[in-house]
């Protein structure tokens, strides 16, 4: 492992433990070998349960797993990558055997094996041991640390691909939040030849501007201020919305999207802001507004990739922070990451 | 006219008002003579204002939607249609010129001019003047009422087109009132290999379980009975759910299709209970489970014909009330309807 | 292995080969044990090369991939299953490490190892190893050699998806031959309301309406009558075509496929008789008549199996011979199955 | 009218007939006004039997279906358009009663009435009459040219539509004429990454380069060149063909694209060389490489602007060649054109 983010999940489990293991899966299948050393080191450790939705860490687990790294060894199965390969990492092992991996949806498989999630450790390790299939190779023109941001990205590129975002879909993101901005930036990349973006900050509205955005509407955390708001979204728009992406996952910023995007349009929920949602969701279903969702992404990397190599993605501005891998480096990082606002993405270079 | 169902909405409308009105739309366009004789009607006259939706009655208003009849004069550009044809109709003319009449989607037309919504008229009425394409020639086999039912069939028809219902999905309804019904006699006619029926009335199931819901499950309007019902709701299924088609449209019924069906599944909003709906959406989000909505129908009624010409629908069993159209006739016709329960369907034969 | 059917790609192969072989795949992984023992029984051996496509055979190799069978054991990961449990077989094992198995159609892995396609054996063999997620268990109405019916049904049911064929679907086919045959009852089943079958032979269309065709049209080999054919054809419809499933392959039949099936209607080519054909292509695209292709199928199992538990397709009426497993018995069965005509199915009885 | 492009077809109907009118057409329907001058101007008065497909003209006719112009008189029922407001024409009228219309195929429409397809006269006049939904306001920095340039981009556009072209599709454009090149414009602009272009002329392919291409491959029109040059095009590709679209049209360029195509692909056929072709559509089929066709265009204006608008097309290196209206300069126009080669594109500038 060369470059590994931090992400919003990583903090949320980092509130209550650090730790980091120089860890080495064992899959002896799937072209990939068996780990020898298990060289295993603690930065912190106390232990409570804490949970994401309905994960739950019971024991010490290694986090991370937005990374890229250099390949060491590789098993005798493995045709397309070599010693010194530079590759980013899918960090998803799926079963293969289930409805969904065999139906293209592998990422809702019910034994999916990803990093960070309990139980199964994640990838801020010095070395790791992961499918062959899983390792995609970096061209020269894309470094490890843009490797690492495939994984965030990849979150905006499935979202694109949910809401069939292309070039005749005007869209509007709620939240411009890290997520929020690769999901601007993959919109883009996807053709989309207007987006407008909202958000409670004028500073993350500014950024998203600079990075591309074409205009910005700030808005408050009031219900009773929306109607408003989705006028001045719409006259921000200019134009129709066909397709909404709320990448902050509130009632509020639901309700806004639904309500905001035209006849016969999409809304892709991309936060978690609230499980339990209050919503119009008579008034969207009979504009054949219809709603999806996203959990994870699948089969995302070769794009994420290939758009790092053309241009048509710059993630280089969202890294706004770099560590070390000290027990120092490690602690400001999560310090830095946790503040949030000033940060988009921490990433450690190890 | 010979056949008109009253819906719903027109009960709604009726609560305040009844007026009939033999009544004559002026179409010089595409193919319809222009009426010549106005020969109203009045059995009732009360008005105020009142509405569905943002809908909104503010004059005398024929009701009336669910039709069929025979044709009786033909404009000149009309060459499928001959006087003496037994024809269902189709009861919205689009504007063909907008994005969603281009694009495929004419139920979501603007400038759609519908029977019985304000202010176009309805069609309880001897005679209408329609577009010939919007008039459907009905087969030897199937009757002017079973016509008439196209409209409702129509509902479920395309409920089930928008949830992809076919012979891998199995179906979950909520509600069997009369629109859980004709969307239960769509699925199956669909395809689908079984079908769970859900509904607080006893009564209602039975008729359900007797027109082909393979099992039925009471359910209370109590939000905590929600988890356990769902158990039940699965274990009768007996396997995962694909679709979900909620024909109540209550925060209760909508949560408890979303929690119900597997992931990568769809969920359908049919009914139209609440408007405002607290869900567990980010919970169905993250299993990928899509919410899609429906608004009225679209080019269903060579499909519904089909249905009924094959026998795969039988729609008789739901005409429960049968009415002719004296004014005592027709202020018991809209009382038994308003009653609701007993009553699946009332028909006016004209 | 309890019930193997003969397919035409056996008998191609058996023109020049006859071998059977109990024979054991040993695969260690994916819950399924490695076979200790290898009784390997000739019937007879000679060898010539001889291919399918590319496909090339170059050993002695067992034929056999339509088939089912009594679990004998079963690995330890393998949980769905269990010793006794009557089970049909899908043939092909796909890689699941590659951009089609993983985008949802494995069909078209290039890695696939498939029953009987060189080298890779057959299952025509007392007991054979395979994946634990290949095996689906037999609902207690549905009889072995039903289950190996799974294998040809499936094509016609990968078609009827390709094809897009529903309720909404008036289908020609194209051949009646076995293939043929399970392609209309995979039509049937998916809800196609109206079926014209078309073969060059009176036998073969009479049992095809017998099995549920609506109507046949007798055909020449003539390139001549095509015109009036697809005169005979549509009238035999008495509607549009709106998919035509060619299960022939010659460039006669998929030249009247093109023709009579409507603009904007679906083409799909599932026979294999000519590889090159002349074909009028450019009047079929410019009336935006697609064409789609089959390779095998994907993902088909459960949904023959349901086809058959629910009776909306009988395959007893195909099976229309039936053999033990002596070497007389095999001799004969492929004589059978090569002199064609009255023979539909031949199924071995093991 | 200010500015009409010249056409193939065009060009295939003045090679006997040239004749020009100031034609209005009487459309007393759809907010458009009835025309009172019948100006007509002939220039030259031949006419012979001649047709493009089963169009066959029997009578002078207008030709001209590439056009913008600027606004003189609006109907009463149109909003959205003013008198001097520039416009783009799109050049079809359909009927939106048939099945095609309805469900959002309005280009296969039966009763199409087209610019200068016979019977109806096309729109190289200086006046005509057109309904208000089919003319589209251009931008301020969009010009009359180019606006008039939307109609054989609209080619393109429907094409990569069809063929689903986007940010994943690496695209294979057979044929680098007037119709290849805006079709790999098109391409471009829905985000293909890398497009690799066929022809026999190396001018062509250094002005196709010139425009964007990624690299271009000289081919012959020898069918016994084909397995070289398919392995040419692979390596100028240097990964696998998504998507091919055939813009030449012969029995070589199709069975180049369906061999060239990796399994699971998509054929486009665009261009019209041969209608029987010769092609491996078996070896296509099982590898599921799906051919689609295209008939003109839907609904492709607003994307054709909006391509302009943002600069993401521009098509003015394509007009090569510029006449104004006299008789003089007319011959010459069509002269120009019909010689080929170094024209790509031919405009009238009224």
């Amino acid at each position: 492992m060369k470059a590994v983010g931090i992400c919003g999940s990583d903090v949320h489990y980092l509130r209550v433990i650090l730790l980091f293991i120089v860890h080495s899966h064992a899959r002896t299948k799937r072209g990939v070998k068996s780990a020898s050393r298990a060289n295993i080191r603690w930065i912190l450790i106390e232990l409570q349960e804490m949970r994401i939705a309905h994960f739950v860490v019971k024991e010490p687990m290694v986090i991370g797993h937005e990374c890229a790294g250099v390949i060491e060894e590789v098993g005798s199965g493995v045709k397309q990558l070599a010693v010194g390969d530079r590759v980013a990492l899918e960090p998803g092992v799926s079963c293969w055997r289930c409805r969904h991996c065999k139906g293209g949806r592998y990422n809702l498989c019910d034994d999916m094996k990803f990093f960070a999630t309990p139980p199964v450790h994640g990838s801020l390790a010095n070395q790791i041991v992961h499918p062959g299939d899983l390792c995609f190779k970096l061209p020269d023109n894309v470094s490890l640390e843009e490797g690492a941001m495939c994984e965030p990205l990849s979150v905006g590129v499935h979202a694109c691909r949910r809401a069939d975002v292309g070039p005749e879909k005007r869209v509007l993101i709620m939240g411009a939040g890290p997520i929020g901005l690769v999901t601007m930036l993959a919109a883009r990349a996807f053709g989309a030849p207007r987006i407008v973006i909202v958000d409670v900050d004028e500073h993350r509205l500014s950024v998203a501007k600079s990075l591309g955005a074409d205009a910005g509407v700030k808005v408050s955390t009031r219900a009773e201020d929306m109607a408003e708001e989705i006028e001045k979204i719409q006259a921000a728009m200019g134009a129709e919305i066909d397709v909404s992406l709320d990448c902050a996952g509130f009632s509020k910023t639901m309700s806004t999207a639904l309500e905001a995007t035209r006849a016969g349009g999409k809304v892709c929920l991309v936060g978690m802001g609230h499980n339990e949602m209050t919503v119009p969701l008579t008034s969207a279903a009979i504009r054949e507004v219809d709603v999806v969702g996203i959990f994870r992404y699948k089969d995302t990397w070769p794009l994420c990739i290939e758009f790092l190599r053309s241009g048509k993605i710059d993630v280089k501005p969202l890294i706004t922070h770099r560590f070390g891998f000290s027990q120092k480096d490690v602690e400001e990082a999560f310090e830095v990451s946790a503040r949030g606002r000033d940060a988009i993405k921490v990433m450690f270079n190890l």
